[in-house]
């Protein structure tokens, strides 16, 4: 039954089956283009029209990061944009939980192996309970790494701009305090956005504070750890290893040092990966398109003067 | 400070600091074997005492299954003795939940890779969120394990003899019921106890009905599991993947086609491995010397009547 109230929104431009069920979960009506009063796109901006129709009051793009859309020239001050800021950080957080966990508990060596070996590793597989795990940079995917942290009775110390104290954590510092955690912490997870004060945030003086068991994970951007510091710290084996999302450079080029290190875990920036993309990002979808019919504010609005 | 009423306890063959500072913290003071009310012992029965002093009315063991104890005709029926069973269940938990992680995001073929192959893996990388996984012999492990499928916003499925409701599952199935899940839920984990009930509990009717992305994570023991069926599966790519710390046979032999398969996960039994046992046993430990100290009844006493 279409209700003469529901909102219409044009799904494009393909109709995705996960964010459309979201759409209507939310009470929605698909509509084409030209009858939409608001859009959601879930594709890159080289595919957006390049003119909207007037009825458009909202558009939903699909990434977080929407630098792209403001080169494209994309982005106008019409109507409300929103983007998926947010809708990642549970998908991204899992990875994070296990990349820590296949450091720790050894896994690399394991699967290398093939033969039964449990003499040999079992006084090498490790475990987060009663660890403490730093979280640099602790916002949205911080936040969703909390519970499975909790889940390992891990004491986590989260580091916030403000150190505004984070839910979940025993104990929340300000930024300014990080060079306390390095030498505190059993393992560190980079979760910091990428600016000049965060470039090298971890580099071989903070390398040389953390133990032979500590693991390093970054999900965050390349540039935030020392790669050269990182590779000769894993080659020393004066930390216990790096699980690495993102590299600096990126992609890692073929034949680097960080290939080839038994204790390093390399995957290719897949933390939220193309597979899951829209089925995550129906419940983001769903839940603006309930805000929009309400006539409530939208989630993750876009700033067209401020760009993000 | 020494208090005349603080619990005597011997540590023994060994003193492990953890566990010697669980008893501590629990208000207990160590003592030569010869004063002790009480014995906690962290290895195995070959090195236990012949005999002990009447004065031990408690001994504490270090492990779950203690039918090497009773082999050894370590244990008699002059004092009470407890086992570990239950304190390892959350570190068991926690490696179940990497196995899980780790075929669901494909990190084998990941770690296989010397380059950064984003367009192939991209795909290929899964997510638990918004799954479904069914806990087959929802116990101590189960329930552990439930708080990190939550955090990754998966419906859980617990399977457990009475079908009593547990906490944080969506939906709790009897035993009588597992026949209902196979093609209802996404992945499976089996936690349920060896009988003669629940050998092959997974075999090839059951490997049928699941999907082509489903995987089978088995922390219970090897023969729950057909592995001729299992295997079958695998290489037909039926299913998703499995992921073992338990085979069948155990240990899996040199050359047993389950080493070659890449949707294969094989850990040798080290769920609860023993870097982490005394650290993990602390406080199981510290728990009973307190209740020892309070006279209220231990947790994990073993029936030597019953033979467990």
């Amino acid at each position: 039954m279409t209700d003469a109230s529901a909102p219409r929104i044009h799904l494009g431009p393909v109709e995705d089956p996960h964010v459309a069920d979201g759409i209507r979960r939310a009470g929605g009506v698909l509509v084409p283009l030209a009858e939409a009063e608001g859009v959601v796109w879930v594709q890159g901006p080289e595919t957006f029209p390049s003119a909207l129709p007037d009825s458009v009051r909202w558009v939903q793009l699909p990434f977080a990061g929407i630098e792209p859309w403001f080169d494209a020239g994309v982005i106008d001050d019409k109507r409300v944009w929103t983007s998926a800021a947010g809708a990642y950080a549970g998908n991204v957080a899992e990875h994070t939980m296990m990349l820590l966990l296949a450091g720790v508990r050894s896994l690399p060596e394991q699967l290398a192996a093939q033969s039964w070996r449990k003499e040999e590793f079992d006084p090498r597989v490790g475990t987060l309970q009663g660890s403490t795990v730093a979280i640099i940079g602790c916002g949205g995917i911080g936040r969703a790494l909390i519970p499975y942290l909790v889940a390992s009775k891990v004491k986590v110390i989260a580091i916030t701009r403000s150190g505004t104290p984070v839910e979940g954590a025993s104990e929340t510092l300000s930024a300014d305090r990080t060079g306390e955690i390095w030498s505190k912490a059993d393992h560190f997870v980079i979760a910091a956005p990428s600016t000049s004060a965060t470039r090298h945030l971890v580099g071989k003086a903070e390398l040389d504070q953390m133990s032979e068991s500590s693991w390093i994970v970054n999900i965050a951007r390349g540039t935030l750890v020392d790669t050269d510091a990182l590779v000769d710290a894993l080659e020393a084996g004066s930390i216990g290893g790096a699980a690495l999302d993102v590299t600096d450079p990126e992609p890692l080029p073929d034949g680097h040092r960080l290939w080839k290190l038994p204790n390093a875990i390399i995957t290719p920036h897949v933390a939220n990966p193309a597979t899951t993309l829209t089925r995550v990002l129906a419940d983001h979808v769903a839940a603006n398109v309930a805000r929009f019919a309400a006539g409530d504010d939208l989630t993750a609005v876009i700033d067209p003067s401020a760009g993000y």
